[in-house]
């Protein structure tokens, strides 16, 4: 047996107890005749107390750090405590060790604030994974999921494994492929969720389906995106848009309590996707501040100022108590606006000075009632400063809803400590993709349209106003999950195949068995899924997911622990039948 | 809300009370004009009472089977009572109906005893996940998934999630592949099984892990296998096998107890690999009953009977018995060692008469005294029978495993309510490969060998001699789990796979990362994988793994429901740089 307790678990009851230990050397530190070891593993640290006479071996065979060791001993009670770990009362003095293996001096420090780099940490990643941070990360993970899982467990929820090699049905993101070795020049490809299965499932009579499970999507990477994802897979029978929201509230209820300790007392507060883009600029509003957009076409329109009367948009925020911000953190403000991200050519402010004063950058053509105008439109008060952009409108209220988490930001009213969720609801059926001239499904294609605008799917110039049983739950800013209630007929669903643009023979071809599992009796069902990772990672409070997974890749979609992808012999492209070009 | 209650939640106690539910249509009964109809879900059956008067609606929308709908009613007593359903002593006096959705007539019937055939079944998988005795097999995998986490959560081991796009790394079978888009030319591979992870997660001092997870194996499909497959995966640090063997007999017992209601009392019986092989002739012996394989070639060699005396091993059976077996029994057993599969020449026997007469099909050259001696060989008593096989080595030995399966069967030991579990230990590390002609690992590369073994390492001629630490967990003569302790030492790590063929340069381009992890503190460590799968088809009672997965692939590795693989568009080959051959 390699130990009888682990280094967590020692306390002063202890004291007397023969014991075995096992971990790593985190420190050696020698004092005259004495040498102290903190040994470590997952459950704690342990301080080991070696002396000269004791073990003489030591001088042969020194300790080095993250060797892996075996110590024999007798807990005896520490003369100097440490009240900073709950094993700081006791130490070992060591009767016997044993090397069990040796390390090498680890590239980077094993510490919370560690020198290594990030392209450094991603090489030696099973070493990164021993610092403290990053497996409280993996470890919160774990809780979250287990959280879950009790929930819907306890809500009978039933967990049913969905296949990995499916078809491709590309819609939306790039799948990736798996060629077909027995089955020649034909390829499997890897769901980019589970979506078509779970609804069979609800046409099987399962009634309430979960996963948690690996995703796919081939897309270029950006910062925070990973070509594997993990996501909270769900679907319920015979529920209503209200009966999935009131459950997965409840959901997220108990991973906060179980998780955070924190109480939501409230119903998390709703809002609909128009005003969540009026007032947010965004279909994913941080709420844990106002701050709201306010439009000021009506109030600044006809006063020969060029830049607001050609704009298609006009649009404003009041930053509370920022009268005093100085001429430089004006313009740098500008100049953030400015950045090729953003893409405003300039930004317009009214000061409304503590004394009532208002003075703005636009003076020569708002006079100060004007201004006070302004002030009303904004509600603005003495002491606040009005930030104006104006321009074309998506791009403006895109550049609004930055500046707004920008201020907020800068005010530190988006504190990590403080959760506001929000759902997200009546979401557009279809959203126009500019590149591909083309209406493509805001949700995917398998989401209803509200029953009553049916109808309007005849009509390609009301496309834009159809709303979907569509809603999302969104976490400090951050989409962390979303749903639909889904077509379950199958004529309504060869409808929505036909308004994107699909042939009969191309969604018989690539969902045809959907098609098919509508004319045997399918439920009226609806779901949502959870991005795991970045629920784990809002969590933890984190901005990065990859924080969240014990082996991410890197943006070029590289591990480079692994050096993954890599080249494949030329026997496996044979067997394969493919070749590189 | 659709719903009020489920169709298996109301009793007696909810006469009276206005409810709603919805369902399918499970049988339609018109008796004048009542008409009953069995509502179905999920959760169970309610039987619901129409009237004409009531419903008059039900003359133009007649109830079909399958139909999907909703109704309102009230709870009311039956008169006459359904004893074999929860739900059997009320019924509901519908007052109104909705229908929600149609359904055509299933191409099969929907009852544990379909008349559909596999192909059909399997291309409407989603109606034959609605029989009864499909959806218990996915409600026991669910169960199991649950108790199998729970023990593994209530002894400290963490779920932790690793990749499935990594590197391949072709060793035994063979890897499905996915080309990477955005690294042009190089293939991530699908995994075999986690093991590297895991074992870097020791490494990384997680102590205790644990992943229920899709593995992919691109092998040619036997009856009972699968390209994608289920593991429930772990690994431990500082410990011993005895440490591994203890700790998951003891979860396999709780599932036991749990799904099955059966307590083991005894540990598991443990045998070694090379006795499961001399007296069972195989490495996963079933042992629930005896019929043990005896070497007969120090008894009946040299008495000029050329097939046992030109035979590498001769080697019996005592069927008890079956000493009356006719001649016609015995032609047909004689017929069935003589099929391709077993491949024998013949069966040779002898009748140990219940007078105490011993009579053989080799009489010429074994007299009765003779023959006796092969009874007090074999254990034999009047009455039973005595099969012999002759022949080369291994395959007379394979051979004279299936018969005594066969036998077992014929003989009704083999009761599929009876669980008989059994570590079998010190496998050998390495096998020969007759086909390659080389030394491959019997377990994986991975595996330590027993460490008063390694030197002989350094000697070809006692390959096969070595044994691992390596150990198999076999319930009723199926393998649903194996394991071993791994090398945790960068030198027998090279050592080993330079045993196996590998070059410097092999070892280090696949598996560099191990070899470096094992440089910088690898633990003492080891772990199990159990077929998933396979363990709820033997809990289920059943012999196929297909059963007990929602949506299974046929012997081509096609999911023929989803016609899948299939070919994919010009526009994806060439985003991938690959071209069919």
């Amino acid at each position: 047996m390699y130990r009888t307790h682990t280094c967590g678990e020692l306390r002063l009851e202890n004291i007397g107890t023969p014991v075995t230990l096992a971990g790593w050397v985190q420190t050696v530190r020698k004092f005259g005749s004495i040498t102290f070891v903190d040994l470590r593993d997952r459950y704690g640290i342990t301080q080991l107390l070696f002396g000269e006479a004791l073990n003489p071996q030591l001088d042969d065979q020194p300790l080095g750090r993250e060797f892996v060791i075996q110590v024999e001993g007798t807990v005896t009670e520490r003369s100097n405590k440490n009240k900073n770990i709950p094993t700081g009362d006791v130490e070992i003095t060591v009767s016997k060790f044993t090397i069990l293996n040796k390390a090498q001096t680890p590239p980077f420090t094993i510490q919370d604030d560690t020198d290594g780099g990030d392209e450094l940490r991603m090489k030696y990643r099973y070493l990164d994974l021993r610092r403290n941070i990053v497996r409280q990360n993996l470890e919160l993970r774990y809780r979250v999921n287990r959280a879950a899982r009790n929930f819907l467990d306890s809500k009978g929820f039933m967990d049913i494994e969905t296949p990995f090699l499916i078809k491709s049905t590309p819609e939306g993101a790039r799948d990736f492929v798996v060629p077909s070795r027995m089955n020649p020049n034909e390829f499997y490809a890897l769901p980019q969720s589970p979506q078509t299965f779970k609804q069979l499932l609800m046409v099987s009579g399962y009634d309430r389906y979960y996963q948690i499970v690996k995703c796919f999507r081939d897309e270029d990477l950006r910062a925070d995106r990973q070509p594997e994802f993990t996501q909270i897979d769900c679907e319920m029978s015979f529920v209503e848009q209200e009966d999935i929201l009131n459950n997965f509230e409840e959901m997220l209820k108990y991973i906060f309590k179980e998780i955070k300790g924190i109480e939501f007392k409230d119903a998390f507060p709703r809002m609909t996707y128009d005003h969540a883009m009026e007032f947010y600029g965004n279909d994913k509003p941080d709420i844990r501040f106002e701050m709201k957009l306010v439009n000021m076409n009506d109030t600044v329109k006809g006063n020969g100022f060029k830049v607001f009367d050609e704009a298609e948009l006009v649009v404003a925020i009041c930053a509370k108590g920022c009268a005093e911000y100085t001429r430089k953190q004006l313009d740098e403000l500008t100049e953030w606006v400015k950045r090729p991200q953003i893409g405003m050519t300039g930004l317009i402010y009214a000061r409304y000075g503590a004394d009532g004063s208002i003075k703005s950058s636009v003076d020569k053509f708002f006079d100060e009632s004007k201004l006070k105008g302004w002030a009303e439109k904004t509600g603005a008060q003495p002491g606040d400063l009005i930030l104006v952009l104006a321009g074309k409108e998506e791009r403006t209220r895109k550049a609004m809803s930055e500046l707004r988490l920008e201020m907020g930001e800068r005010l530190g009213l988006r504190n990590k400590d403080v959760y506001a969720p929000l759902w997200v609801v009546d979401f557009p059926l279809f959203e126009y993709d500019e590149e591909d001239k083309r209406w493509v499904a805001k949700h995917h294609p398998f989401t209803s349209p509200k029953p009553e605008q049916i109808s309007w799917m005849d009509d390609l110039s009301k496309y834009g106003n159809i709303k979907a049983n569509a809603y999302d739950i969104v976490l400090n800013g951050t989409e962390v999950g979303g749903g639909s209630i889904r077509i379950f007929q199958r004529d309504l669903q060869e409808k929505m195949f036909a308004a994107l643009g699909m042939d009969e023979e191309e969604f018989n071809h690539k969902f045809g068995f959907l098609l098919g599992a509508f004319e045997y009796g399918a439920p009226p069902h609806g779901g949502m899924a959870w991005g795991f990772d970045r629920l784990c990672a809002l969590l933890g409070g984190s901005e990065s997911i990859r924080d969240f997974i014990a082996f991410p890749k890197n943006n070029s979609g590289r591990d480079v622990m692994l050096d993954a992808p890599s080249a494949i012999d030329q026997k496996q492209l044979d067997e394969l039948q493919i070749a590189l070009k």
